[in-house]
């Protein structure tokens, strides 16, 4: 498909992890941007810009955007997609509590099909808020892979390996399987987390990653018990421990890095390692606030993730921006602490650099079309004094006109155009967890 | 208007501050609710419900809610609606430098013509999150009422009254002609704070109060500096002053209430205060984070509030009540420490109690028809586990689809019927703060 865009605002990622705004044209040849730049441009310079010679490209659709704004789709940046399930089912209560009387035994229930369904629930929640890739943590990997190729969404697969499931030779397997599933599955080392993990499997895990070449993700210091236990069983900090065992030869992260010590922040700046946070799901599980300031004013690169549906309870970026900034004000009680472009740029480009999808961080020529329409013509948008600050400050998932992943738009005015009908895959959402019940 | 609503879940206030869901029909008779019970209904009771004799009423519509949810509408229960032209304008300041260097100079310079297009603006935004009513306060009430009644929305007027303007004299003026000017709208004393106000001043307050047998509203506690100078100038808190002046003597209640005292919350124990939680505004400006679990033990009312748009920066009680609920449980480290229900009993009965407008907090016969249409059949509202929990943890205003107050259907399906050009209000709010730049 070749899709014209005109009369849009369009963001553009400057340096320093700033934006800025240009208004014109975007074109979409494939699965790619081919051209970004003024309203103005003839037919002719348009054939040039896009490489087709002296004949305007053949549009198979132009849109007006009217003045709404074209984005870089959000990189959700930690989820546990499939755990769709769970939500509203079991809440309020702590982390521990809730994953062992909860979460574990109902999990243990789910089939392959179960989770196909519950990850395609989950993508349609995603595209809704303006998410065009996720980088996932659940049973099954290729299952998930499929669901996202099926519906036409991207997914970064990872591990969760840890001592009651997987193994170090599955993970390998599924490495091969997902990265050559589709254009648009891919598939990094990781491992579930420390307190779950015995040393002999991460020794295996690090292993692996050396062999592969990959970065490694895991849970990284979540809750205060956790990094507590950890040192009693050590004498070190998770981020200590991982490092110690040669995790990060290749880079790699943690996810939510809430109650961090001097030595991790060294390690993740020398390592070039990015903390991904996790700010509603840390709420509501009452496991604390990320010292976000400190890892942006120590250079450290961040991503924003929503965590699974089941601790969240959505799947929404919006919201996670300004938990990211909001809660870094009032835990450094400094309303300047932090500017709404480095949120939007962990949201986005930030994300992308996580998840090796670079070639997704940016409205640029030769990137790929990950692209979502926001409607600046809502009374949330209004009046129009900064574009960056009202999408990180007042943005909602009702300003998602449109979400496009690989140049092919997958939601458009509240409508899903991913193969499945919706009242099918809520069927399927309901009936899983009525049978356990 | 007779409208009649089937095939619907509707949400009825229980006791104890729980909830639970009826499937059934609802009918609006002008402007209040005549009717709730079971789809079955006939004709012939339908006719007895609505107290037409044998004849069934005539409906000017039927609508088929197709298993989606009524529920009474929010509450917000403190803000400024006309602060809409700041939104993104000065952002990312503590309190004290964000009110004198951005927001006291170009308040300055606003015309009532002004206040009464960006209030509009502000309703729009409310509408679209499901609010009902309003609790605001700002410069020129008459205005500010003026715009609700004309576009159909129900406010609650408070006073601003400070050293800076307005007088006790003007008050009581604004007092009658608020409450004498529409249905809609209503006036309650109040002032805007301790540290902004003579001691002259809040005891003149203080007798208006009294002589009209109004309770008082005050922004109370807001920030820690706050409270400090207040101890510094007084020797007490800004409750204790606020009690001892004689405000109480009907009730009333707090905006913030961040920084209270044991004494604090023994004096709205025993005069049967309100006080009304604004969380997005306390971490966006770095201001705190409220003891909601405390007010909750001690059995004190709360209700929620977005302040206003320069703060906050958007009018969504979505957000509201995820950050009511789970700043809590990050306070106290406590995941059990509030339940999903108390958040969602603030937001709507809380705030009504408030606001005086104890006919507009559920959905009953004889209460007035201020009732939103909330989409179940949106992906983050899937599975339906439980709804009162997908409403608090990951509703969101994609999942308004219509919002009537007293009666009148003022925003379905992302279009409003309020009397005005959307593009209208936009063009005003952009153009007053055009000017002032």
């Amino acid at each position: 498909m070749n899709i014209r865009f005109y009369n849009a605002k369009i963001l553009q990622t400057a340096e320093n992890h700033t934006f800025h705004i240009v208004e014109g044209e975007l074109w979409v040849k494939g699965d790619s941007i081919v051209y970004v730049g003024e309203n103005s441009a003839t037919a002719e310079t348009a054939a040039e810009n896009a490489g087709s010679g002296k004949e305007a490209p053949a549009w198979d659709r132009e849109i007006d955007a009217a003045g709404n704004l074209l984005m870089p789709g959000f990189k959700n940046a930690h989820t546990h997609t499939a755990m769709t399930f769970l939500r509203s089912y079991a809440d309020d209560l702590p982390l521990q509590d809730w994953l062992n009387q909860q979460v574990f035994p109902r999990e243990g229930q789910l089939t392959e099909d179960d989770v196909y369904w519950l990850n395609i629930l989950g993508i349609m929640e995603y595209l809704t808020s303006g998410i065009t890739s996720n980088f996932d943590m659940y049973f099954f990997p290729p299952v998930n892979a499929k669901a996202s190729a099926d519906t036409g969404f991207r997914t970064v697969q990872t591990s969760g390996l840890n001592n009651y499931g997987g193994t170090v030779e599955l993970m390998e397997e599924n490495y091969h399987i997902v990265n050559e599933l589709s254009d648009l599955t891919s598939f990094i080392v990781g491992f579930h987390a420390e307190y779950t993990t015995s040393k002999e499997l991460m020794e295996g895990v690090a292993k692996l990653a050396q062999k592969l070449k990959s970065p490694v993700w895991v849970h990284n210091s979540e809750t205060k018990l956790e990094v507590a236990e950890c040192k009693e069983r050590w004498g070190i900090t998770p981020t200590q421990l991982t490092d110690s065992l040669g995790m990060y030869e290749y880079g790699g992260g943690g996810y939510h890095c809430v109650w961090f010590e001097d030595s991790d922040f060294e390690i993740f700046q020398k390592r070039n390692l990015t903390a991904v946070t996790n700010p509603a799901s840390n709420l509501k599980l009452a496991s604390g606030i990320c010292p976000v300031k400190r890892f942006v004013d120590n250079g450290i690169s961040m991503a924003i993730g929503t965590d699974g549906p089941a601790s969240n309870n959505c799947l929404d970026m919006f919201r996670e921006m300004f938990l990211t900034s909001t809660l870094a004000k009032v835990r450094e009680m400094d309303a300047e602490c932090i500017s709404a472009d480095e949120i939007l740029y962990m949201a986005t480009a930030g994300g992308a650099h996580a998840m090796l999808l670079d070639d997704c961080d940016s409205l640029a020529e030769g990137k790929k079309a990950d692209i979502i329409m926001i409607d600046l013509q809502q009374p949330n948008m209004q009046p129009e004094n900064n574009i960056v600050k009202n999408l990180v400050y007042s943005g909602s998932k009702q300003n998602v006109k449109m979400t496009m992943v690989n140049g092919k738009i997958l939601y458009e005015d509240n409508q899903f155009n991913i193969g499945f009908d919706k009242k099918e895959i809520y069927r399927h959402a309901n009936e899983i967890i009525g049978r356990m019940k």
